[in-house]
């Protein structure tokens, strides 16, 4: 097992990654403070590691919350199942809340911590490759509104995280390849060095390779926790790890969250800012090859979705949380390992771009 | 004017109390941090005081949301209305929203503020003395559910509060009376001498006299800021500003938010406390006579509604947030002036004086 530190003073915690690290109960039970925990979790993960998870809780008030599994979830109607849930069951709050799945799972027991009787305590227990290199850590919580994604949430960090690599195990390949997304997202913002090993590995972590997955794990963890531990609340320098996201939010919500995954959005939205970095000169065209072929080796999206135009993603886009006084910030590369936050471009060229890459350059 | 502070570091914030503030758009504009700004009110509250606030928004892209007016609309449905108007008319992070009304809309708003793209400035604006002297300031924030009172919220504090006596000409009587119970309860909290104050000048207060609504609204606001900046999230003390709040929010739950005002529960709930307190041989009992009068003198219940029972009782307090690991705390007072938070009673005690003093003394 291996131990990576977010820190931020009080609100401090370790991020514990390790293989078969939910076979040991005290390493949940140490962060719980009251007697009480509900396990928050889907109809997908459930069935395979909720057992694991209550009988470490024997000594404990436990409660299980079983929510349906997808990003169409993600919402307030879904949110309120865990209050009533809380309430039926008299939680207090002292409480903890424990999320066992993946980033859906992450983001709503989160925000519900957050927001149940003004707060409890809540861990993070990631179970795909997606909210364990990502959106267990970090405090981001929240749920999608339909016009837009997770435009309602709150920061409030976990009082850990325990990732169990073993996990990914039972994890389907088209989530193993929406992880492997935000992984290769690393490298590409400020880890030229991990983007490199990622292009001589990557048909390890495809093979779901022990090592090479659990290096993946902990290098896109420590890339993370030491950009949030600079900047908790996304006033400056976390923006960066939004790279994609812009235009990634732009089609998940124009798809209406249920076609497309967060990360083969995230990776097609990748592609559209190394376009229109490499359009205003700040990033070299062959640089924007080897991000598609990395992208495209890890079986993920290059394109947008085909019957959405420039018109579309500027309208989602014009209500990103990254809109600063009505002015489009964007993140964009400056090299492989180089992104910066800017809202000073061209609008014309992003136009340009969109114009060329989407459904409007074939219409 | 008078300026009050709520020290809380960087997110103190004062509270302007005065008569035609509302004609003053500068005391609004210096808190607003961006260029866009949403006022929420209500259907009753907007007819009489939106213009003067839009009129002050004069140089902002500003717009308005108007809620149904009533605690029964405090909920998630309406607060989504709120994201529903900020998305649509793209408001972004930098946004401020301006909480004009009473406890319902500042609470409301204080949430959708806290929770909007994770968290966005507001500014209280209340209308009606319950909000001025109470739910206004401190930051606590969030709506009801339908198994429990502010059972879903946060800690947001807003940037500033602004308090224009004169909004109180046109609030009913009933309202003022609701009111009242919350600034009678800062005298028996730990300000013997506003009570006593209170008994002298009552009379006044219900005739509305101007100098004696500017002073009690001025010792209740000073009196709840000491208790915010010493204890902003109730750890410990802040919990003394719930003193016969347990008891009404199970009056509020069990009738369903339609029929008693806030206060009005809030009265009959100080009396249920006040009593409790000399069955356990805390309070004498002519303490407890001068408690009822009072609440009566200004035309609050001091009884609990005519169908609740002891059983009614209990079970709507296991679910309270200050039920600390299954262990319901309650404000109790040693005297007028000196409440104190505590496990240490009887529960039988408790039971006893629910018995007599609710529908199954009569049944």
């Amino acid at each position: 097992m291996e131990t990576l530190h977010v820190e931020l003073g009080e609100r401090s915690y370790p991020i514990y990654i390790g293989s078969g690290l939910l076979a040991e109960p005290e390493l949940i039970t140490r962060h719980i403070r009251g007697r009480a925990a509900m396990v928050v979790s889907n109809e997908t993960v459930a069935p395979l590691y909720l057992k694991p998870v209550l009988d470490a809780l024997g000594g404990y008030k436990a409660g299980e919350t079983i929510l349906p599994d997808g990003e169409i979830y993600k919402n307030l109607d879904t949110l309120n199942v865990i209050y009533t849930r809380l309430l039926e069951r008299h939680f207090d709050r002292r409480a903890t809340l424990l999320a066992l799945g993946g980033g859906v799972v992450g983001d709503m027991t989160g925000f519900a911590a957050a927001t149940y009787q003004r707060g409890v305590d809540f861990i993070q227990i990631p179970t795909t490759l997606l909210a364990q290199v990502d959106s267990s850590v970090g405090g981001k919580t929240g749920v999608n509104h339909p016009l837009g994604k997770n435009m309602i949430g709150a920061f409030h960090q976990p009082r850990a995280v325990i990732i169990d690599t073993r996990t990914l195990d039972t994890l389907e390949d088209r989530q193993l390849s929406a992880g492997l997304a935000e992984v290769i997202k690393y490298g590409l913002i400020d880890d030229a060095e991990f983007f490199a090993w990622l292009e001589a590995r990557l048909d390890e972590l495809l093979a779901r390779e022990p090592a090479a997955l659990a290096h993946a794990i902990r290098r896109s963890c420590a890339d993370k926790a030491r950009v949030v531990a600079a900047d908790e609340r996304e006033q400056g320098r976390r923006a960066l790890l939004n790279l994609g996201h812009t235009f990634g939010h732009a089609i998940e919500t124009h798809t209406g969250y249920d076609t497309w995954l967060h990360g083969e959005a995230v990776a097609a939205g990748m592609v559209l800012a190394a376009e229109l970095s490499a359009r205003l000169g700040w990033l070299a065209t062959d640089a924007v090859a080897r991000i598609r072929t990395l992208l495209q080796r890890a079986r993920l999206p290059v394109e947008p979705p085909p019957h959405m135009g420039t018109a579309d993603f500027l309208q989602h886009m014009a209500v990103d949380k990254k809109v600063i006084d009505g002015r489009l910030r964007l993140v964009l590369l400056r090299g492989i390992g180089q992104a910066v936050v800017t809202d000073d471009f061209d609008p014309a060229v992003l136009r340009d771009t969109l114009e060329a890459l989407t459904a409007d350059a074939t219409a």
